[in-house]
C-alpha cells in the first residue's frame, strides 16, 4: 500500500525517467529488507545460543527410566499418610537453660575438650533451636574443630533468619558463603562427570537394562515407604510384575504402587520427549495417577479444604489456584531453566510440597515433578531412600524456616548415591562407585534385612 | 404503567367524581387479580395431584441399602470384561434343513408325540431362528401344547420382527398380547405386594438390618461376577470389611469390589433422598466411582474409541453426547416416570447399556443406574445373579433385535427373586416366600459350593 502510494505521484514524468526511479526504488526497498531481515535474524541467533550455551546440561538426552518393553502401559494410582514434617518445636521457652550450656560448651571449646563442647552445643541447639548466640557460636565450633564449613554456614543462615542484624554471624556468613558455594558447584560438577558417565554407556548395554529395571522398583519402592507403604522392596516388584495381590497388605498399599507405576509411564510416554513448558493440566494428569487408583475423586483434582502438615500450614484452598499459576510461571521462567538441574528440580520440589494443591499425594507428585526435570535434564530419576525419611522431612522443614539449601544439598546427595546404583550395575564404570554391600549403596547405611531378599 | 395511562383520561371530571371511579377501577383490578391468581393455583394444584397419582410407587419411601452405620464411606471403582452377548448366527443358510425339521415337527405334534415335537422345533428355531414360519408355529406349539403364552408371544413378536406381513403371526401376536399384558401385570402386582411386605418392617428391625448387610454383599459379589470377577462371596465381604487384599486374586479383581461399594455409597448418600432430576454429571460421578479403582484416567468419561460387543456395535464415539442427552431427556420424561418402577428401571438400563457410553464399566453403571431407579421407588437393589449370565445377556440380545419385554420379565423375576430374600431373612413374612436351601432363593437352582460358606 506505501509503495502504491508514492508510485502515484510522479505520474507526470517522461516514461523513461519514470521507469528508471521506479526500478532503483524497487532495489532500493529490497535492499533495505533484506538488511533488516539479517539484522533480525542474527539477533535471533545469537539470543537461540545464549539460551542454549547458558547451562551445559540443556544438551543432554532425556534418560527414560524404562528400558524399552519392560511391561506395558498400565494406568492406576495411591495416596500417602500426610508427612509429620516438624517435631513441635518449644520456642525461647528453656532459653536460660540453654545459655547455661552454651557457656559450658565455651569453657569445654577453651580447654580442647572438643567432644564434651560438642555434647553441650548440641543440648544447648536442642533446648533453644532459634537463640542467635547458641547458633552462631556452635557454627564456628564445628568450622574451628569439625572443618565443617557446610553445616557452619546452614546454622550461621539461621541465626540471621531469626536475628537478621547479628553482627557475629554476618561476619561468619560472610566468609562461609562463597566457600559454601564452591563446594556445592563442585559437587554438583562430580554429579555431572557420573551422569556424563552413564549416559555414555549405548541404551542397549544389557547391564544398563537390568540396572534400569532395578532402580525402577526400588523408586517405587521407596518412594511410597516414605508415604507409609509397608511393602517390601521384592512385594513391590511382584506387584508390579504380576499384577496379583499380596496376601494380608492392605488394597490401598497396592494402589499406591501401581499409582506410581502408572504415573511412571504417563511421564515417560507423554512428557519425557514433549519441548514445551510444563502445564498445570501435566501435574494434575501426574496426581491423577498417583492418587487415582486409591481416591479416583480426588486424583487430578486440588483440595477443597484446609489441611495441617506437622508444624506447617499450607495455604487455604481458595488460594491454590493462583498460587499454582505463579509456581508455573517460575518453573518455565528463564531465570528457574538456568539453574544447574539439579538445583531447579529439588526447588521444583520444595516449591509444590509448600503449596501442597492436593488433599493426598503431594509428596509423591512432587517427587515425581523433581524427577521429570531431572530426567529431561538427562539424569536418572532420583530414589530418596525410606531410611533418610526423617532428614528429608527435617531439610523441608529448614527451608519452610528460610534455608532451602540443606535440602537441595540433600538431593543432590540423592542423585549421587542413585547414579551410582547405576554406574555401579555397569562394569565399566564401577570404579567411579564406592563397593556394594556393607554399607547400602543408597544410604550409607548398613542394609536391612529385607533388602538381602532382593 | 398501563393503569396510570388510563387514570390520565378523566382529568376533567370533578374531584368527586375522579375518586369515586378511581376506587371502583382499583378494586375491579384486584377482583381480576385475585380470579386469575386462583385458576392458576387451581391449574398447578390439579397438575401436581395428575403427577403425584399416576402411580402409587411414587409415594414409597427411597429405600436405602445399607443398614446405618455399616461401615463409614470409602470412595474407590472396578472394570469389566465386556460382555459378549450373541452367539455368532447363521442366518438363513440351512434354513432347508430347519424347514425340514419344522415339518418333522408339525407332523409329532399332529400326531400327539409332543416331546418329539418339541425337540424338532427346538432343532428348527436352532438352525434358522429368523424364519417367520419356524417362529409361529414353534410359537403355536408352546401355546397349544405346554400353555406358555408369554413364550409363544415372544416367538410371534420375533416372528414379525422379521416378516412385518406374517398372517399367521399376526393373528396370534393380535390374541396374546392383552393376555401376556395382563400376566405382566399380575406378576408387578405381586411383586409391589411383597414391596409393600418389606416397607412395613421397621428401620430398627435387627432381621432387616441382617438382612440389608447381607443383600448389600451379595448385590456386589453377583453384579462383579457376571463381568467375570473371580471373587467368592466370602471374600467380597472380606474385602469390604478389612480393606485387607485377598492372596492371588488380581489387583483389579479387587478395585472392583470397591468401586462398586463406593458407588452404591455415593447413591446412597447423595442421589437417593434428592428430588431432581437424574443428570448426566449423576450418571458420570457412579461411573468414576465403578471405574476409577481400575482406571482412574478412563472413570467419569465418556469412551473416545469405537468398541464391540459381540454381536452388537454400539454407535460412535462421536455420537453418544447427543444419544445421552436423548436419554436423559427419556428417563426424565413424565411417559418414562408413568411406567411401572420396575418397567422403567429395566429400560433405563437396556437404553444405557446399549449407548455402551464408556470403555469399560457400562453393565455395571446401567445395573445401578436401575438400581438407583428401584432404590428411589422403594424397592431394594436388584441382584442379578451370576448364575443367570447367559440369560441375561441372551435377554439383552433380544432386545437388541427389537423385544424388550423379555428383558423387562426378567428384571422383574430378579426384583421378586430379591424381595424374597429379604422376607425370607425377617420371620414375619417368610411365609410369603418358598423356603430357602435347595434350591437357592436367588437362583432357584441347586446352590454352588461356596454359597454354603457364608
Amino acid at each position: 500500500m506505501l509503495i502504491m502510494g508514492r508510485l502515484k505521484e510522479p505520474e507526470t514524468m517522461t516514461s523513461g525517467i519514470k521507469t528508471h526511479l521506479f526500478t532503483k526504488m524497487i532495489l532500493d526497498r529490497c535492499k533495505t529488507v533484506l538488511i533488516l531481515s539479517s539484522i533480525v535474524c542474527t539477533l535471533a541467533v545469537v539470543i537461540s545460543l545464549r539460551k542454549l550455551l547458558s547451562y551445559d546440561g540443556r544438551f543432554s538426552k532425556p534418560f527414560s527410566p524404562l528400558p524399552a518393553g519392560l511391561y506395558g502401559n498400565y494406568i492406576e494410582t495411591v495416596s500417602d499418610s500426610t508427612p509429620s514434617w516438624v517435631p513441635n518445636h518449644q520456642n525461647g521457652v528453656r532459653d536460660a537453660e540453654a545459655v547455661v550450656s552454651l557457656n559450658a560448651a565455651l569453657d569445654m571449646k577453651n580447654n580442647g575438650k572438643a567432644d564434651k563442647a560438642l555434647k553441650l552445643f548440641q543440648h544447648a541447639f536442642a533446648l533453644s533451636p532459634k537463640h542467635a548466640d547458641i547458633l552462631n557460636h556452635y557454627g564456628e565450633f564445628l568450622e574451628d574443630t569439625k572443618n565443617d564449613v557446610v553445616k557452619a554456614d546452614e546454622l550461621y543462615t539461621l541465626a540471621l533468619t531469626n536475628y537478621p542484624e547479628h553482627t557475629g554471624a554476618l561476619v561468619n556468613r560472610q566468609r562461609t558463603a562463597s566457600i559454601v558455594e564452591n563446594l556445592d558447584r563442585e559437587m554438583l560438577r562430580k554429579i555431572d562427570d557420573k551422569r556424563d558417565a552413564l549416559q555414555s554407556i549405548p541404551e542397549n548395554n544389557s547391564a544398563l537394562r537390568r540396572a534400569k529395571k532395578e532402580a525402577y522398583f526400588q523408586h517405587i519402592y521407596h518412594t511410597v515407604a516414605i508415604e507409609g507403604n509397608t511393602m517390601s522392596l521384592s512385594q513391590t516388584r511382584s506387584i508390579l510384575e504380576t499384577r496379583i495381590a499380596v496376601s494380608g497388605k492392605s488394597i490401598d498399599e497396592h494402589n499406591e504402587i501401581l499409582g506410581l507405576d502408572a504415573a511412571m509411564k504417563y511421564i515417560n510416554s507423554t512428557l519425557l520427549y514433549r519441548l514445551r513448558d510444563i502445564s498445570m493440566g501435566d501435574i494434575l494428569e501426574i496426581h491423577k495417577r498417583v492418587l487415582g487408583h486409591v481416591d479416583p475423586v480426588e486424583g487430578g483434582h486440588f483440595r477443597r479444604t484446609q489441611v495441617y502438615v506437622g508444624g506447617h500450614i499450607p495455604p487455604g484452598p481458595s488460594e491454590i489456584q493462583q498460587l499454582m499459576i505463579q509456581f508455573l510461571d517460575w518453573l518455565n521462567s528463564e531465570d528457574a531453566l538456568d539453574l544447574h538441574p539439579v538445583r531447579y528440580a529439588a526447588l521444583a520440589h520444595y516449591k509444590l510440597v509448600h503449596i501442597h494443591p492436593f488433599i493426598d499425594g503431594n509428596g509423591r507428585t512432587s517427587r515425581l515433578l523433581m524427577n521429570l526435570v531431572l530426567m529431561q535434564a538427562g539424569y536418572p530419576p532420583v530414589i530418596i531412600a525410606k531410611q533418610h525419611r526423617h532428614l528429608y522431612y527435617q531439610h523441608l522443614q529448614t527451608a519452610n524456616e528460610g534455608d532451602v539449601r540443606p535440602f537441595v544439598r540433600f538431593i543432590a546427595q540423592c542423585t549421587e548415591r542413585t547414579l551410582n546404583l547405576y554406574l555401579w550395575a555397569t562394569s565399566e564404570f564401577s570404579h567411579m562407585v564406592p563397593a556394594i554391600g556393607q554399607p547400602h549403596i543408597l544410604t550409607g547405611e548398613p542394609m536391612e534385612e529385607e533388602d538381602h531378599l532382593l
